[in-house]
């Protein structure tokens, strides 16, 4: 199943998406959870019903995704955390090694977007880029979860515009401040429950393009930790819990890696879409002063 | 006034501190916010008429702290970030040059503890070591904060022993994964107003004590970064929130810059002591296998 959370007379609503339709999941299944986060808490025969709603609803019951305004499929995360440096290609393009280990950063909540808002290139920097990141939707608290059990704790994927103010970002040794500028993360458009993608979300497409032309395009495949992989390196330090999130990396084709460097400026469109899971499509808008 | 929040019946609860007694803020003032997070967002005369029934309060209404489970101070935090290498001997002892920025990294809520909790050694390393930190509470949201208005948005101050897994902050470039270990975040005992305190609560003693042997010893005005430029810098690039914390750094003394190093073992007691504040006390405990 896919699932969204779109906005209705001004509240966010939990919606399943089949074929460019939205259904609304409380309306189809009388007492079924308000937001994705109780989904996920909730008994999977949940899932099994809203499936099979969607399945038996008239398609006049679904709005068209284009007429809804999409919010983060997940509105109130929990720990929302991030790999660098996880596609080889992209290590070697910022002149690092390729990890051993991987680096890991986070990011907070009021860093993130809907699908389609504005993403804000803000007042004190000129350095907006991209990063297209698979991102995983954790479903069950746990610890010390090895790779062959961790697809147990996966709820689903969704994808991410991991948007960095690169000259924040290099200010220190760490990350952290260039990685949470307000209206610079993206995320969705979606929310896909793991059963819909292959193992471990392997062997997807990934893209960024920027006012049409081709940024970064690769594969899930390339991710040197993957899914599984890093679901046990994360356990192995803290508790996981429904509703967390895990970027995985971005492939090579950022801004501040290209000669001549290119970052994104007001009336930019930038799109990351991956395969299976859909776009994130963001205008890109100059602070209000 | 100094507010804690201790265990009763297995359920949180608010309480105002007053010589070394716990009194319920709801039984006192009926109506009253339930959490410290509600009591921030809550009107200030609200905090008058608490005030004001402390001090009228019998003692004998108030439950000796030493009876009582604390639990951290705010259980339900937001963004919790965390500067490091914001007094200049640490920066000096761990190899690093005085920063002219903030080096910063964020901690999540499932590594935090309350003041008296265990402190949790996990199974796969050993360098377990302290950082007694001062810790800002944010009372409003807010961003583009000068450092000139930032007192009015500072609710208080608490002491966060920023327990660090040195073995994992050092695997990558990004000090995160040792910063994140479950049971390592000491935070309490209590969050002081910021008037009860010297500005931007400068000029406090700050220590940390193994086993009853002194070995962080700084003062609050020795940092790089004090609380209101921190406010400036850090509301530059987000939106900060109320009951955000930022844990401003630590001293020099840390374990892992000792010739030789030491590491808290299980069994060890750390104390993380700031003047005006009071005392996180942990007894250092193995993780279970």
């Amino acid at each position: 199943m896919r699932y969204v959370t779109y906005e209705k007379d001004n509240a966010p609503r939990l919606g399943a998406l089949s074929d460019n339709l939205i259904f609304d999941v409380q309306t189809l299944v009388p007492g079924a959870p308000a937001t994705l986060r109780e989904l996920i808490d909730a008994d999977a025969t949940v899932q099994d019903k809203i499936a099979k709603a969607v399945a038996a609803a008239p398609k006049s019951d679904g709005l068209p995704v284009s007429d809804c305004h999409l919010l983060q499929p997940i509105t109130n995360p929990g720990k929302i955390i991030c790999l660098g440096l996880n596609y080889a290609d992209h290590a070697k393009e910022g002149g690092h090694a390729i990890p051993e280990y991987p680096a890991m950063f986070m990011r907070c909540t009021t860093s993130m977007i809907g699908p389609n808002d504005p993403m804000i290139l803000p007042q004190c920097s000129e350095q907006l880029d991209w990063e297209a990141e698979l991102t995983i939707v954790i479903g069950k608290r746990c610890r010390h979860v090895k790779k062959s059990d961790a697809a147990d704790v996966i709820f689903g994927y969704t994808a991410m515009n991991d948007g960095s103010i690169r000259e924040y970002q290099r200010k220190s040794a760490q990350w952290t401040a260039g990685k949470n500028f307000d209206g610079t993360g993206a995320l969705g458009p979606c929310v896909v429950t793991a059963d819909e993608l292959p193992k471990a979300a392997s062997g997807l497409k990934i893209q960024t393009r920027l006012n049409g032309t081709v940024m970064q395009s690769s594969n899930t495949d390339q991710m040197i930790f993957d899914a599984y992989r890093t679901v046990e390196i994360l356990s192995e330090i803290m508790t996981l819990e429904p509703g967390d999130l895990i970027a995985m990396g971005t492939p090579s084709g950022v801004g501040h890696a290209r000669r001549p460097q290119v970052w994104m400026k007001a009336g930019d469109r930038v799109e990351v879409e991956i395969e299976g899971i859909g776009m994130l499509s963001n205008l890109v808008v100059a602070e209000k002063a």
